[in-house]
């Protein structure tokens, strides 16, 4: 099952700078084969389902092993059955309609 | 390393009564032993991070075998290393703070 | 426009024990008469788009002057021209579902 | 109070495609002066609070209009006391990390 997901990862009771954790996250995704898409709040990823949870789940594992104690994650995910889409196809799709006006 | 999430799915292409796709999701935790509390805007469960994520895949394979095109989903979840924390735990704690004012 | 919302607000900066913000946000929502459910991951509420997000902003204000720098709140908000639906419907909705089983 | 947003809207009831309601909804974005940056899983805004949440009203009265009985939409809003931060400043930040490396 393939999934478009977008992670927001925000540790807590490290202080307000959280970028070298959002960072660190980012490498695994990368190394994952997940074709990372960073915003301004998240992350793009897509993938096997199996594939993504793992690496949040990696992300989780990493955080606190740099000594957070507590991590407040946000994930949406997305599945269809009824055709194969990427990231790049949803983004597009949008833009479409918004060149057509 | 345990987990407190909130999932909320939200099947597309089946018309706007979701309440029986959220019903055999909520089936799905009750029978992996997640504590499944639901309200208003999506499922409170707690557990192991891959009992827990292992649910929600069986939830949007469920669905999807129920005759839904496209699902997308919005998970919250939180880990700490600090201490243990329940369900029960998180919403004392803030009653607490509430009837002490 | 009436809207069900689920409102989760974490504070950054101020270390690992939230609850006295939550509580705090908790009473704003109180007050505001927007029949809050607090539940181990966030809050429900209802009412009026304006009423329920001049809250939030003011759950926001407040939390600031509580002496957080930082805070990123997740908020599920829905909304349907199709009926009327309270959060109480919601819940009733589903559980009706499951008994039938 | 200034945010940086990042807004992922569902319509429900109208079938799985759904871009040209969101094509819709991040016109109302840009008439708004609210930077929208559109991503596979949602639309990061910046801009002051009550401009970015009236422009997010404002999507849920035109896709209702353009006929979605429901509507369900994911927020999640940060704000932050101790800086000025923009958009690009969120990337950049995570991007010099990555590329120290």
């Amino acid at each position: 099952m393939k999934v478009i997901s977008d992670v927001t990862i925000v540790p807590i009771g490290v202080g307000v700078s959280l970028s070298k954790y959002i960072a660190a996250c980012e490498r695994i995704f990368k190394e994952a084969g997940l074709h990372p898409h960073l915003h301004a709040y998240g992350t793009n990823v897509e993938g096997e389902w199996d594939a993504v949870f793992a690496a949040i789940k990696r992300c989780h594992e990493v955080i606190h092993e740099m000594g957070t104690p507590r991590i407040s994650t946000t994930i949406r995910v997305g599945t269809r059955t009824d055709r194969d889409q990427t990231i790049n196809d949803k983004v597009k799709s949008v833009q479409q309609k918004l060149s057509r006006r």
